[in-house]
């Protein structure tokens, strides 16, 4: 994030991969670098959140994605010693399953892809509480309640239940 | 809106009054000032989406609102002569009943505050839509969706359903 002045608008899109697994990326800026993450980034003024999740997943993780479903929304709000920043951001989920990206592939700002079941990937816990919206990982809540405790981080979730079609 | 070149964030409560009415302010500012609209206004930096919608409840409309359950997202993107803007915007949708605003209140920004049936108040499509999907208005679909193209509005709605407590 360039900015901790002002809300930052974000999508992220989760997608599925062959058997059973997630789709990650191992992020190289904003306010979890370094953590394996969802693909997603911040939405450009005119850009529609559909369009990001769509586009960040090509860009970072170099999957094509088909009919995406809003999972949730996601107020994050933080008190860090470097900053504060507050975060809006919409989670999709793709229908079907994705194929990995090619040998060679490099994502936009991204240190890696890889596609693997959630409970063998050390995700953040706002990843974690997304992840279980979505309908794709069952982390406990309890844990993920005390992982965002200690990051020190405010986390509201709207989820959507079943997904909401865009119309 | 203070500005046309980045993402808008807010929030709005829809407040139901005494005998199916719900409660509407009319806006002096924003893009859509001059008509009957809800309650609402932009999100403050730190501010949670929810404290914005009870904030504005309270002083656009004089209510008092409890519990508030979100009821919808919505992203909307138009292109006017006068600027473009892109503005995304959470409704929730208030618990019981609001008593109307005593005598002599004047809300911040309005230049009005009505309690009143919504089938007999000429609001904005946006609001149309979103009262629709609060649950305490049926404008039919196909007059709503004529009228936004009218206005030249892109509004992508993400409708919760019954409504996603904040947790």
């Amino acid at each position: 994030l360039s900015s901790f002045d002002r809300i930052t608008v974000g999508a992220l899109a989760v997608v599925p991969g062959p058997g059973q697994t997630v789709t990650f990326v191992r992020q190289e800026r904003g306010p979890y670098a370094g953590w394996w993450l969802l693909p997603g980034g911040k939405t450009d003024f005119g850009e529609s959140l559909e369009e990001t999740a769509r586009r960040e997943a090509a860009e970072e993780a170099g999957c094509r994605v088909g009919p995406l479903r809003l999972t949730g929304a996601y107020e994050m709000r933080v008190t860090w010693a470097r900053g504060d920043y507050h975060l809006l951001m919409f989670a999709f989920r793709a229908e079907g399953v994705a194929a990995a990206p090619p040998d060679g592939f490099y994502g936009h700002h991204v240190a890696g892809v890889r596609q693997d079941r959630p409970s063998r990937v050390r995700t953040h816990p706002t990843v974690m509480r997304i992840l279980r919206d979505a309908g794709v990982a069952d982390h406990p809540q309890a844990e993920i309640d005390a992982a965002l405790a200690r990051e020190g981080i405010t986390m509201t979730s709207y989820p959507v239940g079943a997904g909401t079609l865009v119309r």
